[in-house]
């Protein structure tokens, strides 16, 4: 069983990672595939001389770095088991990616937290897990936060 | 490992009832719940103002007998497992049947399929396992038909 298991700096040791690893022992030759989307901010907020503005990166190589921060502790989560964990960081939208990589690696399942927001927050926020279970092909476990 | 199975009349043989099986088999003292939600058609013509009850246009006797022949069509699609199977119907509107069902059960997954309808489809149909997967705090898997 190959599951793969987005990671965000919000949770690292979610509900959904340890679903995933308690599926995952279960069956032989599991593999558990860790992976962390890093967004790409495109657009910048107007800069002039007289304002003291935060920077916000999309140099990959910083993303990368976080988003393998993200990953480590992830895997901490899940230390002394005894299925592989593969781990990967990508950069882009994070619904795009996770399906993506999915099909890529040909995995068996995604397993992904959700909010569980409601309403106008759901709205605001855009859904991931909404998003990834409407356009998978490949079967979606949400486990909520 | 108690599981939830939505199974409509569509799709007996699904590969969400497979695929529920198939991690229920790997756990000791599983149970599979299989869940068939007959809609309960609710029309009120000519309302006005002498008319004081909802027309009920669907006998549930009839729905009952419908929802346990789909029941019995879905255990045989996985007749020869080891694992305890039951099942039971309801009337309502599906999701929240599903839901309530679930939480009530104390299932510790729903495992339902979905067509993976998109745009207008989708909006037209209203998608049962969009609902659930919003609205239930229990962990669910959506597999595509």
């Amino acid at each position: 069983m190959k599951i793969l298991v987005p990671v965000d700096g919000s949770n690292y040791c979610s509900a959904a990672l340890q679903m995933a690893k308690d599926i995952a022992e279960k069956y032989e030759d599991s593999t558990l595939f860790l992976l962390n989307v890093q967004r790409r901010i495109v657009s910048r907020p107007n800069v002039n001389e007289f304002e003291i503005s935060e920077f916000i990166t999309d140099d990959p190589e910083v993303l990368n770095e976080t988003g393998n921060i993200v990953l480590n502790k992830a895997k901490n989560c899940i230390e002394g088991t005894n299925v592989k964990v593969d781990a990967c960081v990508k950069l882009g939208d994070p619904a795009d990616q996770i399906i993506d990589t999915a099909e890529r690696a040909r995995v068996d399942m995604i397993v992904m937290g959700s909010l569980g927001a409601t309403g106008v927050k759901r709205f605001l926020m855009g859904s991931v897990s909404t998003k990834v279970v409407n356009y998978s092909s490949i079967p979606v476990l949400v486990v909520k936060h």
